[in-house]
């Protein structure tokens, strides 16, 4: 089944302890197509500016993503620099410029209307909820946020977390937008707010899956997902957004949700965000191959595999 | 078989956001002797003061804990007041008084010195140097420590790696010891220091075991444990004992260690922590039972388990 991304595609000028790299292919929508057209059909709904060339495109359609919903500007593209120390939890933004993202308001093309699976990756809830009543007949919608929108947006958030399915964020977003110091009861308090499933990502520890009551089916105990303890971080960046390709990608290439689809797409998550971390930007994502994938899934299933 | 720890009997009075208790029966090797007991035969050498009675010693008795290696001094036992608030990571100390354990030099009796299976909890290194020595046929002796000694006694604590088969401490102490911000790198780090294996506790997220190269002839890959996703942490006290308790028991009580023994106590490891947060001092685990700890074991496996 074919799984639409609404997001930024941006460029990045990034510095790490490993390295710097300047104004390389970015953007959730990016590294979230690429981590998802691994395991289904894609669509990118986007905008750029006129420094988004044949160079870039073809980092998409080498993976066959389709971007006939990339909106084309006046202007450029989306611009984050920043840098991270030897602490990869903490980036710090040097600099940010909206560009032609300033003025995005995302239009679904027709033919992209019957999209059954959407992944709402982090913008203005606002613009995030006029996409999804855009898209009548979704059979599964996954969301994004972050600290901006929880301390700034928080009822149009409201509205945004009542239109998902499945909504994705780290602890201290959770933690922020419960208002709680207890992740569990954090959760509890998120699942009444709309989604039916929250995955909480913990950075290098992996995630979690908290169900709504009966939700998908599915029992009431949350699932866990490790990830991979890694050595070296060359490139935080994306890792977030390549959980959720992994995610999403691998439940629309699944056509059924169960229980067992939700906790291997965990997996699949993890296994995403730890290969997007290996190099700078999309380059890991780019020489990436699917046995590579498989291998390192049955690494992770390995991991915490009991008898 | 059977285990010996060497460590703390103590006196604790607590305070978290869901009450308080005065003076109530605490100290690592109260925490891990419990723990382990209900796992294999369990000894402890400690030292307590006049304030220790029969009500103290009926704890352990009742689960059938070896108490002759006690030392009774005149004086007061080892005293901790403490508080944490709605975050449970943070404990603020305020007070601490040594009493009869400032001039703790633990003395293994005869009949204790046939122990196969020892774990030194946190004191000063140099004891635990000296007590390791004093048990020449010890088959697996784990260790512990805390950022006091890291921080003041580095060569000390250099021995005492020499000294043990496994380090069991959490992310904060090994990246403090290791002076390393990545976690992979710092367990690296640590194993080349002496212990073939390293657990890293990760408090609510699990904890990761890292082994030398062909440790107990066991594979490179590090394994990782969940923890339950625990909704009210009363106490947090004496968790990361209780993780060593089980730990430690369940591989006593298991005589050869392999990879798949390894696996399951780290699992254990993580259940007995989860009992242990749920009441105050050690009341859960003198109400707990076996069935219990097996019942929760196989949450604790299921929350990870696929396909």
């Amino acid at each position: 089944m074919s799984l639409l991304v609404v997001g930024s595609v941006a460029f990045d000028s990034v510095k790490t302890p490993y390295g710097k790299v300047d104004r390389v292919l970015a953007g959730a929508a990016t590294y979230f197509s690429l981590a998802a057209s691994f395991f289904t059909d894609v669509r990118v709904v986007a905008v750029v500016g006129e420094d988004f060339t044949g160079k870039e495109e073809k980092v998409f359609l080498d993976r066959g993503i389709d971007i006939s919903g990339i909106a084309r500007e006046k202007g450029k593209s989306f611009f984050w620099a920043g840098e991270y120390g030897e602490n990869v939890n903490e980036a710090k933004t040097l600099d940010t410029q909206l560009g032609v993202f300033a003025d995005f308001n995302p239009q679904i093309p027709e033919k992209l209307k019957t999209t059954e699976y959407i992944f709402l990756a982090n913008i203005d809830p606002t613009l995030q909820v006029n996409v999804r009543k855009q898209i009548n007949g979704a059979k599964f919608v996954g969301g994004d946020t972050m600290n901006y929108w929880i301390n700034g947006s928080r009822q149009q958030l409201g509205e945004m977390m009542r239109v998902v399915d499945a909504l994705l964020i780290n602890d201290t977003e959770a933690k922020m937008l419960a208002q709680e110091f207890s992740l569990v009861r954090a959760a509890q308090k998120i699942l009444t707010m709309g989604p039916k499933a929250l995955v909480i990502k913990h950075g290098e520890y992996g995630a979690t899956v908290f169900f709504q009551d009966g939700a998908f089916g599915m029992g009431r105990h949350p699932f866990r997902a490790p990830t991979l303890p890694i050595e070296k971080v060359t490139d935080p960046t994306g890792a977030g957004d390549c959980f959720a390709g992994g995610f999403m990608g691998y439940i629309a290439s699944q056509g059924q949700l169960t229980r067992e689809v939700f906790k291997r797409a965990m997996f699949y998550g993890g296994v995403m965000g730890s290969f997007a971390v290996e190099d700078f930007g999309t380059a890991r994502l780019q020489k990436l191959t699917r046995p590579e994938i498989e291998d390192r899934y049955k690494i992770f299933c390995e991991l915490t595999h009991i008898e």
